[in-house]
């Protein structure tokens, strides 16, 4: 398919760029290197720059450059990288593998794990707040609303629901908060970031705001199912980890089918929230049908 | 002495502000409250405040007003406490105690402490960026230069460093990297931030970062001392844990009679560098003489 091809196309374009931004801002020679080869590690691990991606593809709807935007959005992509290397740890879901490569703290320890997330998650910061071309009071309120969903309101505070949830019922507006707070805070807040930097109007950042909800809301139930009907080889993990952790998810709550009907759910609505928006979104309409075909 | 209560009673005054609006922050009824008990947690086990006022004092020292500068000041000491969590874990440091009180891990869990921590980070930076009344492009390069001394050039690094090197020989020089990282870096963002958020001039955020390049030297020194001559009582943690953990110290280095007259030359180079300033800068000259006397 064409539109298949072309955004296959965007993101290897972006990809590249994201990489090597991503590269200037984490040096081989960075001192000390002890942190610096740990971060490295794991932002060099096969991510697939999801998060930074949809800040560019979101400028790219307004009629701006989401290439523009590097600084912010590979901030985006560290605090993700730094999420995963946190989550992965023993005192968190104690998982070996991500990706098919070994995780952080399998290969560097406890310790440095910790500190390798945290100097992401710094350096997200200073790396958005080095944002060159973009009026520093749209940059504040950026970078700012990034902080929210990544904090303790949000893919913060959904990690500590998740952990305190362990092997205990949670009912689905918990489940939902949950989800919307781990995962889809961080994709609302790239969405919004490139339409606020590319100086959107009102209307189409209400759109993309929708957009994001939806979108994330897809990817967690997408999530959901992969863990059981996903291969390791394809998911990088063991499959079925959800299920030995004893976590609730929207297939243990809603069934195999009913999980992808809220999902194919969820897309068709991220779809009509584009409505108003021509080719230059298609980039964003591909993204989300992708998520519900993808297989990792 | 006048000089010593008049550094009281500033402190004092400061610290209701601080707490205040810290608790404003992370309010009692915020959701999660997995996430936010264990923040509060540590955010109220005792600190002394000590980053935030400096950033206060230093704004005090030329001619501003630090009390206006709330959210920055409380930015530090969110990063200052999440260091400590994250520090005090199994994988790091494993103490049980801090200012004589149960650390993080030890009530909440390990899991709960990391995201304890990563929820101080993150708030740090949502509420830096908050910061009303402060030109926004000053405003980004004060939280941009307070990221960049948190961060893997910074303090990360510094523990990084540190955690690397236990139970083995450094020299000299990576000891005063390792220190001057992990404590100075924050001191000095501290100092610069309060001098450039109430718009100081070249000259004296020059003199004012000479005098954090020292402060920090001296306190990192003391605190390898207290921890051979200090009391549990007093410094709330296990004396000689140091030592047990086979880490470096100027002590060890230096002896502890060649440790105090580092400390000394230190703070007569910090007092040094304020020799232009008048009574506005006593607080910052009364602060550095404490600290050599201070006993925890």
């Amino acid at each position: 398919m064409t539109e298949r091809y072309s955004l296959s196309q965007y993101c290897q374009n972006k990809i590249i760029l994201i990489d090597d931004a991503l590269s200037q801002y984490t040096p081989v020679d960075a001192y000390p290197p002890e942190i610096y080869d740990a971060m490295r590690y794991s932002l060099f691990a096969g991510g697939k720059r999801l998060r930074p991606i949809m800040l560019m593809a979101a400028a790219d709807a307004v009629g701006g450059c989401g290439s523009n935007y590097l600084p912010v959005a590979c901030g985006l992509e560290m605090i993700h990288t730094y999420s995963l290397i946190h989550d992965d740890l023993p005192a968190m879901d104690n998982d070996d593998y991500r990706r098919g490569k070994l995780t952080n703290h399998k290969i560097y320890g406890d310790g440095m794990a910790i500190l390798a997330g945290d100097g992401l998650l710094t350096a997200a910061f200073s790396t958005m707040l080095s944002q060159p071309n973009v009026d520093s009071a749209i940059l504040v309120n950026v970078v700012r609303e990034i902080a929210a969903a990544a904090g303790a309101s949000g893919m913060v505070g959904g990690q500590a629901v998740d952990l305190a949830s362990e092997g205990q019922t949670i009912d689905a507006k918990t489940l939902e908060f949950m989800h919307q707070a781990k995962t889809g805070a961080l994709f609302k807040a790239a969405l919004r970031a490139g339409a606020l930097l590319a100086n959107a109007s009102k209307h189409e950042i209400e759109a993309l705001t929708n957009y994001a909800n939806q979108f994330g809301l897809a990817f967690q139930i997408t999530d959901d199912i992969l863990d059981v009907v996903g291969t390791q080889d394809k998911i990088g993990k063991p499959v079925g980890s959800d299920m030995r952790n004893q976590k609730v998810t929207y297939v243990t709550l809603y069934s195999l089918d009913g999980a992808k009907q809220l999902a194919q759910k969820a897309v068709d609505n991220a779809l009509a929230s584009l409505i108003g928006f021509g080719s230059e979104a298609e980039i964003l309409r591909d993204l989300v049908e992708y998520l519900i075909t993808r297989e990792a």
